[in-house]
């Protein structure tokens, strides 16, 4: 295998990369070894000395404890609970959150043989008692995976007495009704309110 | 901005990958350090020192002349003319042409400012005549600048005497004429051919 088959085979295991598209970066970078290879192949070395996962929330950063947990702006008493690094960052975009996070690192999974031990839950349960949080939301995704968790997660929550809450399901916005899945519809036909 | 944040935003300059994907890939190769972070930042160092582009030909490969052209069990006398190395590649995993290569380096593109000086074609009329090459295959894109291009570089080739050929235009295998757009059944219908 060349140094290019190898640099191809490795980018096609990207997420969103197949062999054609592989290729196509290949090419990319090493037409432009100055503005993209260079920094790249630095930045994903920096990125492996530097990155860590925050032993509070599981955020990834340079810091430890991150810079969320850090920051002595954010509400300290609200946790959110996101699968994984990728929603709690898809959140912080939306800026609608000012409190912290905790970081699941997945969901349970008969499928896959995870429990509730390969998640951080426990650390989720010992930080609500010892913070004296008072309101968990659970942000998990509105996968049949995702409910199951947050339910399993809300179980384990309520018999310390805090707030569990979870995000609202409906039609998304900017959502035409003729194109969302029927399931979506029904829940938000369920759990419609008063319209004014 | 952060370690994390530099190295999504180069990998979002690579081709099939935008800010979400990009952010995915960072995720994912965070979480795979041994397994594809080192060796992809290995492979790009390796790229980077030893891949050059073929002195003969244009291909790009550790060695110069390159595999292709070094090859003694290729055709001599056939030269392929591709726009660039992603093209030449395509026609290797065909199996199809046993000759060598030149990789022309674009197209000629006045949008672009980009004139016949820009591409390797005095080489290959040089190469041509120096090796006393038999034919010229013109392989470029069936794009509006690829048959510019072609064009261009047949008319130069011409009065050398060697005999230039393209390649076939119609309707591609397994192509269901409803799905195809009007300019490719119109060519294939006036490339029409006996059918026995």
């Amino acid at each position: 295998m060349t140094e290019l088959e190898r640099l191809i085979a490795l980018l096609a295991k990207l997420p969103g990369l197949g062999p054609r598209s592989a290729r196509r970066a290949a090419l990319h970078l090493i037409e432009r070894r100055e503005q993209l290879l260079r920094p790249l192949a630095a930045a994903l070395t920096e990125a492996d000395r530097r990155v860590r996962a925050c032993s509070t929330c599981g955020n990834l950063d340079t810091a430890d404890p991150c810079g969320i947990c850090a920051d002595p702006s954010r509400e300290p008493l609200s946790l959110c609970v996101v699968e994984d690094v990728r929603d709690l960052w898809a959140l912080e975009r939306s800026g609608a959150f000012r409190g912290r996070y905790h970081v699941l690192g997945g969901t349970l999974s008969a499928l896959d043989g995870r429990g509730p031990e390969a998640l951080r839950i426990g650390e989720l349960l010992e930080r609500v008692k010892s913070l004296g949080i008072t309101e968990v939301i659970l942000a998990m995704n509105a996968t049949v995976e995702g409910q199951t968790t947050a339910h399993y997660v809300a179980e384990r929550l309520e018999p310390g007495g805090v707030r569990v809450t979870r995000l609202a399901q409906g039609v998304p916005l900017g959502g035409e009704l003729d194109y969302l899945d029927d399931g979506t519809l029904k829940t938000a036909l369920r759990a419609r309110r008063p319209a004014t």
